[in-house]
């Protein structure tokens, strides 16, 4: 029953139930992590044999080269087909990264303060001023990025369909307006897939500032766990027809397909792009490591043997996001007290409550024994305006301490729902 | 003989003589490669055991952790303790890389423009001017780092025993200069060994700066190709004792320990510097790669097992320098035309020439088809004002190779200097 069409005496019964079974939790002392979107044990057991796919020197020659050695900036050839493939983009669109697509993320804005991008009429260090747009929830480490070098972070609403791009069509006609962060597929956290309609409109954007640059990080392109591989857009040649062809980078990695703290990542953007771009990176580095771009091409060999070992990633995440799903409809939905996204890829759930029980509702799962992603840390500046959105991450924890940890969580929304709407 | 001590007449057959043997070695076709300091693939086959180091799930783990998850920003323990005990720091004062030390120096200087270091008042990118010492000849990639950010770099002469310390406590009166690169143990590209007056004198140096930084790339602290490991002071320590405990950041690799493209590296500083850093690369990564840092750890062991290695590497590498070292003795030392330091490891032989002859020199060499690392690479902007300096790097080919290349070199030489000579 909606906990609004209670009364106060309803309420104040549903509460001592509620305040009984969290007390109960409580004292089973549990310490469960779902702070973060990191693969769990089975998952990174899946993978195993990419630890043995080059043993010897003669494994480790490819593309004409030695990958023990120096050199290739910007990684080997059968490296940038496979993300190629993947990413729908031209192998010669890629730049291969080392174990985090963050990095390159990082690097792009910190070149765009330091030197400048291909189009800037000045480094952006050298501005008064630059504003970055930030849909909201969204990933706190893009938004630290851009915050840590001093630009403005402006909330982007997000939609079903993806960042209300009514806001960002006028808000790009600033010319400090410098950039955005998007998650595109399955975003980061709300597990939302952006439409054609939405995709288009950023392939058509007419920026103010020549050197606006979309941050598209494509971080679960891959990512499906409820169903078939889900075609995507190649934004790079979209935005290439709409006559913005320097416009994107496009980002991804192998955290979640590989090894999170050992896999492989790109950026990739027009051809344009890239040669600016290793020219500048060429003083930072001679190259990320061709030995392990080359483990991962011999391990996933292509897009279709990607697709098979995500199959397999989706059978060991596929019953944790059910298990919360089906919780959260079973315990909250007829509440009315929460609202939720149900995605079919991406690593997070993301709940909406109702407006200022964010932070209690965690800070009563950590009374229990159960982290949670901070609240406020899917907005700008880590604030949350209206408190109430809390980001749900299952692939940790196995099946039987996640339905604990549910558990934990749904009883801990309730309580907090209900002190406040009788406060 | 001494070509100054010859007649006209003398110097006209000897350069006929001298010609002769040059047109026949062009007419060989050569096609030799000594830019760059790559080892040779007979010292990459001999470090083969590392792929096979971590090949299931359960090796995976170490320092209480699963290394393919995500996590742990400053590295492993083990790897942190590897490093410590091969520099003679302590394992708290190490912050592990990925397979670039040049990317953490990079890393470091970025951050000085962007955020500024430990001490900065400001930014370097919010003053006026930055200038930085570059003892030349030196690294070009260093140079090229600070230029890159607009620094002006000073040129401070090297002498036998280490920069020209007097006109280094001299500049660094400048509260403009904000830093100086080192590469202190077998000096790329003369293999020099700074002296422990030099080292003393670096550690008590009273930089105006109150962020001056000593950029001290110990990238050749185990690279002995000729007879036993040198001990060598641990100037963090030493940075320390003189009151200075914030001033230097070492870095070192396993670049020529392991494989050049695909190795661990290390930034060691005090542990303030590195809390420091480490917050700001929290920002820009979650971890290198730790698989690799174990897989390092596991193969190396410890600093015996490294000391042990690199003994493996100097039998290859030895053979090489001694063929150089000996072929410059036998074929221009008589000459007085050139001169250089004999090095006992690092990955050079830099030769001086007489003034204004080693661009003829190398483009004599080019021409019968051995390329060197271009003249005036060894100083900043690439301008070498005396046009003397050479750098041979004589890792890449193998021995027989590298006879032919350096009687191509030897002959080039003295073709320009009996050009100059008579000119």
């Amino acid at each position: 029953m909606n906990y609004r069409n209670m009364t106060p005496d309803q309420r104040r019964e549903e509460f001592a139930r509620c305040k009984a079974k969290y007390d109960g939790l409580k004292a089973a002392g549990l310490k469960l992590d779902m702070s973060r979107g990191k693969p769990g044990k089975a998952q990174l057991d899946l993978v195993s044999d990419i630890l043995t796919v080059l043993t010897s020197p003669e494994d480790c020659f490819a593309d004409g080269m030695d990958v023990r050695n120096y050199g290739t900036l910007a990684g080997l050839p059968c490296a940038k087909a496979l993300f190629a493939e993947i990413l729908g983009c031209r192998p010669e669109e890629c730049f291969i990264g080392g174990s985090a697509s963050l990095t390159l993320m990082y690097d792009l804005i910190s070149k765009a303060y330091t030197h400048g991008l291909l189009h800037s009429e000045k480094p952006w260090a050298k501005l008064d001023r630059v504003k970055f747009l930030c849909p909201a929830p969204g990933y706190d480490r893009h938004f630290r990025i851009t915050e840590s070098f001093g630009a403005e972070l402006l909330t982007i609403e997000m939609t079903p369909a993806g960042p209300d791009m009514d806001q960002v069509e006028e808000l790009v006609k600033d010319p400090e307006v410098k950039g955005i962060w998007c998650v595109p597929k399955y975003s980061n956290p709300d597990g939302i897939v952006y439409s054609e309609e939405t995709i288009r409109r950023f392939a058509a954007l007419k920026p103010a500032a020549p050197d606006f640059v979309i941050m598209w990080d494509n971080a679960y392109c891959v990512h499906e766990f409820d169903g078939d591989y889900v075609p995507f857009p190649d934004i790079i040649a979209l935005c290439r027809e709409a006559g913005n062809p320097d416009m994107v980078f496009e980002f991804a990695s192998t955290a979640k397909i590989t090894f999170p703290g050992a896999g492989i990542s790109v950026m990739a953007s027009s051809e344009a792009n890239i040669a600016y771009i290793s020219k500048l990176m060429g003083v930072q580095m001679i190259s990320y490591d061709k030995v392990n771009q080359l483990r991962h091409v011999r391990y996933l060999k292509d897009k279709e043997g990607t697709l098979a070992l995500m199959k397999k990633h989706a059978s060991v995440l596929g019953p944790k996001f059910r298990m919360v799903l089906d919780t959260l409809e079973r315990e909250i939905e007829p509440l009315g007290i929460a609202e939720w996204q149900k995605p079919k890829g991406g690593y997070f759930v993301s709940v909406n409550t109702m407006d200022g029980i964010a932070k209690r509702t965690l800070a009563l799962c950590k009374e229990a024994g159960v982290v949670m992603t901070a609240a406020g840390a899917t907005f700008p500046y880590g604030k949350d305006p209206r408190d109430l959105n809390i980001r749900i991450a299952p692939s940790l924890p196995p099946v039987d301490e996640l339905r604990q940890a549910m558990e934990v969580f749904c009883v801990s929304l309730r309580l907090a729902a209900l002190e406040k709407l009788d406060s």
